[in-house]
């Protein structure tokens, strides 16, 4: 079993690198933040959970570096160092989360020497990983309802263990659900640019022995139209208050495409990818990635020199095309606004 | 200027290797039907148009080594070598067009010596290339009005002059809008897994100096979303009775999309386009073609061994998506069984 991400009894954070999966299954070792951001910029880490986890790994990398005795500095330097980190992905909202509970964690432990607030920092960093898996675990429990047995399921991107601290949100659920017994097959769009679900997602699938087939990204339609769809369900990278959902670019149209076909659509994503100060998904950041990922692969060209191109990573999927968001709380349905508030609010 | 196809003076076929575009412009030079049958399968020659007339040239080719001085057994063997080209793409209708077109020159000419009947069916096949460029020319002008002076355009895949003998359906129409001073901007799927308009169709439009910017297969209904596509045009790779068309996989989810968001959603394609022996959408045979053009590029594996692929090369959209459809004969409306029909049995 591999793990995403983790905190090493040497106090460095080693991750998977996920930009050399499936061809080769090769660990990076993080010594302090700056490596940490590059790891998130360049996408050796991707997944809006697992980027949360990374900034608050990388953040309490940083509080080790901090020389100061007294609260006040050392709070200002690790806020701007939280800064530096956040600079790195623009679109899920976790990275700020994470980034925003590890200060609240420094506050809480002011009256510490430093010393002692970075040791607290260090096990905040490993908690948040942990309630990260367990949350995940209680996402599949409460998402595993969706899925008929005999279910086919599409996927889109990596929400899986890679993009998570482990076991996956959209795959989690399916997980759940191959752990309850239900025959379930799953279809994977290999989603371009990138391509985390041929890369990714059916390398963890195929390692768990659930069925997976990849297609490309132009296949769902025609597959829906032939009734082989039963089910789709994705993750998230920032969730409105209205449930409109930012996802990896692609989702929108699978969405249209289950509403146009009668199939259920849903959304499956721990509550610290709900942004209650956006109203609507309109609002959330869109990241646009460099040209050179949609015309190279692996140093190839695929087009010609010089072509135009835009390269948005993720898009919004209004609320209305969602049947369902679940979440490590419980489920939510529509309208969106009460039911996410009233999961925001309990305890 | 490139030439898709064509005939040479030494009396071989010569087709510009689409294969190997953007990265190099490179010819291939068939002496002998197996080699067009093999230009054909490999897809070194693709689109339905140009495809109609690499069957016919090939079967020219073909038609110079029957050694029999007799017309029965010259049209049984010409008849069973048109088969062996058929075999080689099962969709579309347009090379299947070709064959029986060139049979029937062969019928028309039986009166002759073979060596005459083979004269004519090397001129045949000549006028059906030069018929098609005249066919795409006819089709801009019909179908330029589609194009609003400013409007940006979506396509799908090629159907430019690489995928005819010339000039190009869907791209001939936005060319014709072009030359007419429109301003026309285009956005191109890059059409996974051949990459057919990350290749082709931004290296043509780049050539002539018309705007593209190139797109990821799913990003087409977040741009939708956000206002920047006015319209969709696509080729056509066989249209049934009904107007039902089958097209590049992808096709029908930009169909979807299109009506989702009320943009028109065009096809242009020439009469040899349309099977009128067909009902309806669903009687077309999609060809399925091999799993690793979609888990490798140019040698390098970009999704796990063993991994099950599917990977069917068309797909069908239902003619209630379907704006218009634009031939070399004029432009059919829905209700298109009335409109079709009436296109076809005009002289």
């Amino acid at each position: 079993m591999f793990q995403t991400i983790e905190w090493t009894s040497a106090g460095t954070v080693r991750l998977i690198d996920q930009r050399k999966l499936p061809v080769e299954e090769v660990y990076v070792e993080c010594r302090d933040l700056a490596d940490v951001a590059h790891a998130i910029r360049t996408m050796q880490i991707r997944g809006a959970p697992a980027i949360g986890v990374a900034g608050a790994m990388g953040l309490a990398l940083g509080a080790k570096t901090i020389r100061t005795d007294g609260f006040a500095a050392f709070f200002e330097e690790l806020s701007r160092r939280g800064e530096e980190l956040l600079r790195t992905r623009p679109t899920a909202v976790n990275l700020a989360w994470g980034i925003e509970r590890m200060k609240r964690c420094a506050e809480k432990n002011r009256d510490l020497h430093v010393p002692g607030i970075v040791q607290a920092l260090i096990q905040e960093a490993q908690a948040i990983r942990e309630e990260d898996i367990r949350g995940n675990r209680q996402m599949g429990e409460y998402g595993k309802a969706f899925i008929p047995d005999g279910a086919a399921v599409l996927t889109h991107c990596n929400a899986g263990a890679l993009a998570t601290a482990g076991y996956g949100t959209a795959l989690g659920v399916i997980r759940a659900a191959h752990a309850a017994g239900k025959r379930v097959s799953v279809w994977v769009d290999e989603t371009r640019p990138f391509l985390q679900g041929a890369r990714l997602t059916a390398w963890e699938l195929q390692k768990d022995g659930i069925a997976v087939t990849l297609i490309t990204d132009n296949m769902a339609g025609h597959l829906m139209q032939r009734g082989r769809i039963d089910l789709v369900i994705v993750g998230a990278d920032r969730i409105a208050r209205n449930g409109d959902v930012a996802n990896k670019i692609g989702t929108y149209m699978l969405a249209v495409l289950a509403k146009e076909h009668g199939i259920p659509f849903c959304v499956a994503a721990p509550m610290s990818t709900l942004d209650l100060s956006l109203k609507a998904g309109d609002e959330i950041p869109i990241e646009e990635r460099s040209p050179e990922e949609v015309t190279t692969w692996a140093g190839i060209r695929i087009a010609p020199v010089g072509i135009s191109v835009v390269n948005p990573v993720f898009d919004v999927t209004p609320a209305r095309y969602i049947t369902a968001i679940i979440t490590d709380r419980g489920v939510a349905r529509p309208p969106y606004g009460a039911s996410l508030e009233a999961l925001a609010t309990r305890a």
